[in-house]
């Protein structure tokens, strides 16, 4: 099998985790890691060379890793740096397949079109989310018409990253200068991804108008307080960042799609993935299919009966790709999501076919940030831009 | 033990299922019943006079139930009515007991201030869900502490009411009207109520500004394509209620209150109420408590785990009013909620106590829905009206 040789740009807690799972993969090469801080760089060097006996390259630069011509580069750092690095790949010609995060800018997402029209290089948003088992399943009972005509969407970004952020300085995170300065709906795509699948954004549906919300931020400073281990200054500080961003989009079709960025609260994880249309839902909390086909009003008020039955729609409805996987072997973090999405990457790369996530859609999606910010800062609504024209 | 001596007005099929609780409680004295329909007036008296033995007044025009003079009238009629009734009632000197909906207009809600501050003749709003024990239990948990600081909080009055909207018309039933004609939030108040009481709404907190979205209105219609016993002409009906509406309240105290009403679409029934503090949160759907001081991350992606243990806290941090409910007896619909609201209105009259829920409450809340109408109607958000101006 042909492989990709590849660049892992990014070895902070995310790219370094990923380096057993890429090193493992059949259409993977990895030729050269990278790092800005070189110590990151050679614990990158160092694990694979003990791990799997082979020398490579490591960079401190990310210019180096272009100028070393692998076939594609995959853009791990911190989010301030997944534009520049994708341009003067793709400028370069080295294919990108780039982490998530929102945009800092809508320019920069118009830029991001512009160059990959331009270069002709590939670009592919790795937003892991869209390759998850409950979200495959819900959108092939999307496709099969069993939720009826979708009319609303939820999603979000609930995650409690209290320690990372507070921690920042320390572990070199760049959340932390993030959630000083910024207050925006920062990390949209996790939740929009799936969502824009479900709801055809760019395949006959558009985002028309995009109004977020901030509450107070008042949840980093309380556990600052409490927490002697934070480094000092944090209790006080005036984070820019709310707790809590809510952000509602209007879609072309008529639909809502209602985002929730909730990190720096006390909660359990949940991304609280939610379709529904006018035959049937789907909700992550709760992980409950209900269908009119299937249930009724007799599920009223006993939420022991009505929580938990996806997993029973799985051998009807499981995705082809995820009745694949689990026939060859669910591999990678975040329960299969990583393998799927990079090996998506790769594949797509060596066979010659398209992304399933196109340019536009990357631009859509990481815009959010961007027009998020715009919108809580002047309390008003925001066009979408229109990326196509 | 003194009665109150009451007229109950509207035999809809919340009046009437009303009525065993009404007449068995000690507190009350069910001395008429009306409905504008004769043939409900006629089976409200013929219900108490066979079950319970007792003659009662029927009128078909609720201005006879003022002039007959109780001490006090039960509003329990189509939305639409609640007001002039109320304003009726409170000019004669007739204490009101409504039951829940949104207003119509702003103007109906600074008139209700008149109206109570001029004639002095008391109103409640009868928000059963502020009786909730789940709601209470959280009340009782914040006001301890136990959340933190409140930055956010969320609700839904999400019911799919389908058949009911639909069959209004053989069934006599005001949403169908409302529904073909308005587009709103129009019953905000059942997760408003209890998150207002949270918030410490007009207790030194105020919502500041508001804003609606409305998804497009398609479940009705393809329920009603699916169903043949559904009355003709309403398949292709251009009914004005979107499917889903969300409006996000702005507090100023930073809070964010996010309602979600979703009431035309197939679903199991859930307020969602959801509220998170600095230390700790309570949401609905699933039924779980999550405190800094209980839980840490190991709580990822377990559902199975995370789910249901908010009745774990019953032992230590039920609401007072409920540990005595519970010991004497829960009584009345909707999980007694009913009882305590109604109980409490009773009582508080007849000791000359104040209302927990304020004629100022019952503005705020019910504003919401001819605000709602606005922000949607004009794309735009809303300042909320300072009532107490």
């Amino acid at each position: 099998m042909r492989k990709l040789s590849v660049g892992v740009i990014g070895l902070g807690c995310r790219g370094y985790s990923m380096l057993p799972l890429l090193c493992g993969m059949e259409n993977y090469d990895i030729v050269c890691v990278c790092d800005r801080y070189h110590d990151r760089t050679e614990a990158g060097v160092r694990f694979v060379s003990e791990s799997y006996g082979r020398q490579i390259k490591g960079f401190d630069d990310w210019h180096d890793v272009i100028a070393y011509k692998p076939d594609a580069v995959l853009v791990i750092t911190g989010w301030e740096d997944h534009m520049a690095i994708s341009f003067a790949a793709m400028e370069a010609g080295v294919a990108v397949g780039c982490e998530v995060g929102g945009a800092y800018s809508v320019d920069d997402c118009f830029k991001l079109l512009e160059v990959s029209r331009r270069t002709g290089t590939p670009f592919m948003l790795l937003e892991n989310c869209c390759y998850g088992r409950y979200e495959m399943m819900v959108m092939n009972m999307v496709a099969q018409g069993l939720f009826g005509t979708i009319v609303n969407c939820e999603g979000g970004y609930r995650h409690d990253l209290r320690t990372e952020v507070l921690h920042g300085a320390e572990n070199r995170h760049y959340r932390l200068e993030n959630y000083k300065h910024r207050n925006c709906e920062n990390y949209p795509t996790h939740d929009l991804g799936p969502i824009a699948q479900v709801l055809g954004i760019n395949r006959g549906n558009r985002f028309v108008e995009l109004t977020s919300f901030s509450s107070a931020a008042a949840g980093l400073n309380d556990y600052a307080r409490l927490h002697s281990d934070v480094p000092a200054g944090l209790a006080d500080y005036k984070f820019a960042q709310g707790d809590v961003v809510k952000t509602v989009i209007r879609c072309e079709g008529g639909q809502l799609v209602t985002l929730t960025l909730d990190t720096t609260l006390p909660r359990p994880y949940s991304r609280g993935f939610t379709v529904q249309g006018t035959r049937g839902m789907y909700c992550e909390d709760g992980n409950y299919i209900y269908l009119d086909r299937d249930h009724d009003e007799s599920m009223h008020f006993d939420w022991s009966k009505r929580w938990g039955n996806a997993d029973t729609y799985f051998e009807k409805y499981e995705h082809p790709v995820w009745a694949k996987f689990l026939h060859d072997g669910v591999r990678g973090g975040h329960g299969g999501m990583d393998y799927l999405v990079y090996n998506e990457f790769a594949e797509c790369l060596l066979e010659g076919k398209p992304f399933p996530i196109t340019v536009l859609d990357a631009a859509c999606w990481m815009a959010v940030t961007p027009l998020s910010e715009i919108s809580i800062r002047e309390g008003a609504t925001v066009r979408f831009p229109d990326f196509k024209e």
